[in-house]
């Protein structure tokens, strides 16, 4: 199987490209990159040296040799590479935010109508634990947002069983690499090291992608309040949400819920006795979850923990390319996470 | 003035040692510490090394030399010093836990009653911002917990108006120096780079001291459900809560609030159009604070960060020092943070 | 194959757990712990949920079923293991101390003399770039430390030409993981973050290793002068060494020489006009070299860096093992390292 | 006294400012920054917020308030403000690279010819532990290079005895502030954060200095080797040079040189039996510097510790104001490093 990234030589599209040359269905990875065009990969990536691929620029006859095309591009950048993929009848995943809205979310959250919205009506979302099976169906996926795959994993067997309030608040903390391979003045190290960061509330973009599948969970509209925050690490997200028990639930209750949810699925654990942490999951495409029952006040803490470029970006995109193209779940994605 | 430090040779401890040594109106520091009696101060905590104290054995003769008596001490520890200091008229801060609380507290949240009870009657919480006057007057007085310190601040305002719901959520980063000096898995650097870790959901000590505050300005009962959680840095604390804006407001009429609120308050800053990030206020004896309004979901965020070892700790005990011995609030302490 | 690892709930062991349950001919791993016995494997070691085996006592009928041993254990510990897997027959890399030097060196450097040296006479130094074929051949083999193999790599081209002076200085950092998984004070993260640690100077226990190696390469004594530093990492050592350029060397000569003595070696890559980084080959089990020229001072710096877990111990042992077996020298080894 | 910061929003000179706005004996800082001019202090440092004065475009004209002048300015751009300053007779430290060289030495290592040498005759180095005098009578200071405060102080007793060899092999690690306040590639937290980062070797711009002064002390020209290295922190320097111990040399004779050497500096402390470490220092105006000989190798191990922006940079500066001025060494400077 032949597959193509672009956008290689981001964060995202690395590890995507890492783990495509480790997959075992996977015989040729293509980098397309504009602004890397030409060098050997391993030279902008010193992590791949080894590999001897270089970075190409993108031109959509490329689709001719490929069986699957992923792009992890700026916000509207892959909407033309989207579209062509589906005239050529090409599996495409996009690890960006050009499928993963409703038409009427762009101008209000990207301040642009979105470019192609038949494109959004074809496009699946990729978040196999909740809609494997239109996953497994689909030729166009929208990969979700790091915040979003969390949050959403937390959640989700309370807002199936409508247990959700109408306004969720959630707070999270997630490393540097979410916010891309810029240098930019927040993740200068000086700046970064020792330092908590909240930004982007409100208004976080991951927003409206939160309420759109809540709600569809749900069976009716949530509205959440997110205040993402940068810690000094480079990845990992760890989201919370506060919800109240309904009443005569136990702990032992809340947890089968989750168990009984999120069986057999390879990549959800949930968590008994302990609270998810990052480095728990760090590398992997797992993702921990615990929903933990406050008695004394009646509140649940809904938590979840990934690798924002795995579980919440690369990894999660293999697993959607592996269910399109009818491969076992978790071929090639890894499963465990160092100790140190 | 001479002053004593019972633990110095804690991280709280013997960050009050660093800053009292340069306080303009002390004289002298003593340091007492059961575990390090004999050995050079500057040998056990190599960042004072030029300052030629040794660590002393406690004995109670040596409150007859001393105006102020700190105590950063484990649980239950100081209280036979706190009766003593009382006794000899000797003006005492707490900087652990022993004064904190109801005695009603003490056999839920510590698993034992307190040894005496009227210790609790005299002694004053030394939260500058919400109880100046108090501490002005006191003679013993309860120095806050890092967490509830920083919960405090962030929704005082909001407290004082009766705006806040009766069961109040928040969630806190902290760095591991306010888990102490003792080496544990937790903290273990391969272990703990590279990780967020949430922990003693439910169940915190700090709860009940927030909960007793906050209905202190409140005026009736409030609950709190808190999540910590550990990130990857020294120090810094940031804390948020979700509460629901009264019908009407704006940010601007937030914002107002808090700034009335806190208005000629030296260690307060009220954040217009950012957010607060620890590393502002690194090593400085500052809180910031800021609401933030979402208007879409009607929600505010209230956030505060604080340095847990100087306004969670050591600057907080000398702040209410200074208050009770009639110096200026802001004495010896440090207002600046480092840019890196 | 089925293999087994003693001392599986540490760094090194546990390492080479979560990289053996992934090696495409192994079909077993089994977890020894004294410490663990009994535990899942996945309770202690969370990185490894979804792994359903537990830690059992360590016994000798356990050799029987098992093709290949790893000890990876405190000093002295893992000789009666070795003993037995010599006896039964089984293939053996001891990832510690129990076999890297020479029976007079323990009493120098270990305070006991080796209690089979016999031992020593039948175990092969596996650090395969260098031997290879004596790997292929052996049943018993010492894994190099992490330091060593990062020493060894950067002067051997140099060592093997004759080059190295009589004495050699090298500095080294290293994170925080070389030290192992005990909580200990230099390792509490408020004291280890923010903070550069050299120890172990003079007479660090790699010494005499890396004494006795680069004098079997040079073919002559070489003395070391060795200055470990820890620095705020949880992995990765960068190694460190001016030797003095042999007369109208230019730095096209000596990257050639690199070039030409490492040529072919999959894991070792040679960097022409870049300086090796530790995060280029964070958890791979690549070693990255350059010998850069100082033109002015007629100095060569001769620089490597690795993963200390991996290609400083769980990766080279698995590369060892898979010499020994007759596999190919790369099966199962991450070869590539992320971007972030 | 009325003090100026050219460069002010940088780390260094904003850690002038800091450090100045408590010093005793100054009565106003004003702040210059052409890149900040007009915007208040507070809010492009939000780490001085509470300090109320705005960033000024420098003129001239400002010279006739002021008493002191530093600056703190990329390569070239001081020299026509210490000019002014002389001409003025204003006293000026020059914490950049503008007087630390020889004349000749600017179009080798800074490609330009000095544009006013005879400033360069004029100005003093500021190194007060090795030339105190001189610095009492300067009116111009050449505030010294971070590296080279570390390298000058780890060396200084043996050079003086005429004990370094021709050539000098030095090895040191650099948190990321000495490269300053713009974000770039090397210091994205993503690529920073568990990596170790050798740079600029052969030709770092401090090896000229290093040398001259040196030389100085040695009575004869010495190279220098020089390999810098960032380690993922905010802050310190560790330096480490090898030098071969004089026959009949023990610990304690070179424990004692160095202590005789430093006896009574109040910003120097020698280390018995320990290593230095750069948290020992964090923060404060101290170097710590140890001499440790191996006995088997017979090589001492200089190393010297420091934080890079107060005895590295801000903190020597002010030194260097107090003796101008006739004030005590150490006054308004910090002693004391935090334990975490």
């Amino acid at each position: 199987m032949e597959v193509g990234v672009l956008g290689a030589s981001g964060y995202a599209g690395s590890e995507l490209v890492r783990l495509l040359l480790d997959h075992p269905a996977v015989t040729a990875v293509r980098c397309f990159s504009s602004s890397h065009a030409g060098e050997p990969v391993g030279r902008s990536l010193p992590g791949l040296a080894g590999f001897d691929g270089r970075f190409e620029p993108w031109q959509e006859a490329a689709l001719e040799g490929l069986d699957v095309v992923f792009t992890s591009l700026p916000a509207g950048e892959a909407v033309p590479i989207l579209s062509a993929a589906r005239a050529a009848g090409v599996a495409a995943v996009d690890v960006g935010s050009d499928l993963r809205l409703a038409a009427v979310d762009y101008p209000t959250w990207y301040g642009y109508d979105h470019p192609e919205p038949t494109l959004l009506q074809d496009a699946v979302y990729g978040l196999p634990e909740l809609w494997e099976e239109a996953v497994r169906r689909a030729r166009l996926v929208a990969n979700p947002g790091c915040y979003p795959t969390a949050v959403l994993l937390a959640l989700a067997p309370l807002a199936r069983e409508g247990l959700l309030p109408a306004s969720v608040q959630v707070s999270a903390t997630s490393g540097h690499s979410g916010a891309g391979r810029t240098p930019r003045a927040a993740s200068h190290l000086p700046a970064a090291v020792e330092n908590v960061q909240p930004y982007a509330f409100p208004g976080h973009r991951h927003v409206p992608e939160m309420e759109r599948y809540l709600a569809r969970l749900a069976g009716r509209p949530v509205q959440v309040s997110f205040l993402p925050q940068l810690v000094p690490a480079s990845r990992g997200i760890l989201a919370a949400a506060f919800i109240p028990a309904p009443p005569g639930w136990t702990q032992a209750g809340v947890t089968d819920a989750y168990r009984s949810f999120y069986q057999a699925r390879p990549f959800v654990r949930v968590l008994d006795d302990e609270l998810p942490q990052t480095a728990w999951v760090r590398g992997s495409n797992r993702c921990d979850v615990a929903a933990r029952l406050d008695p004394r006040t009646g509140t649940i803490a809904c938590l979840a923990a990934l690798d924002n470029l795995v579980k919440g970006a690369a990894g999660q995109a293999i697993q959607n390319m592996n269910l399109m193209v009818g491969l076992e779940e978790a071929a090639g994605l890894p499963r465990f996470a160092p100790a140190a």
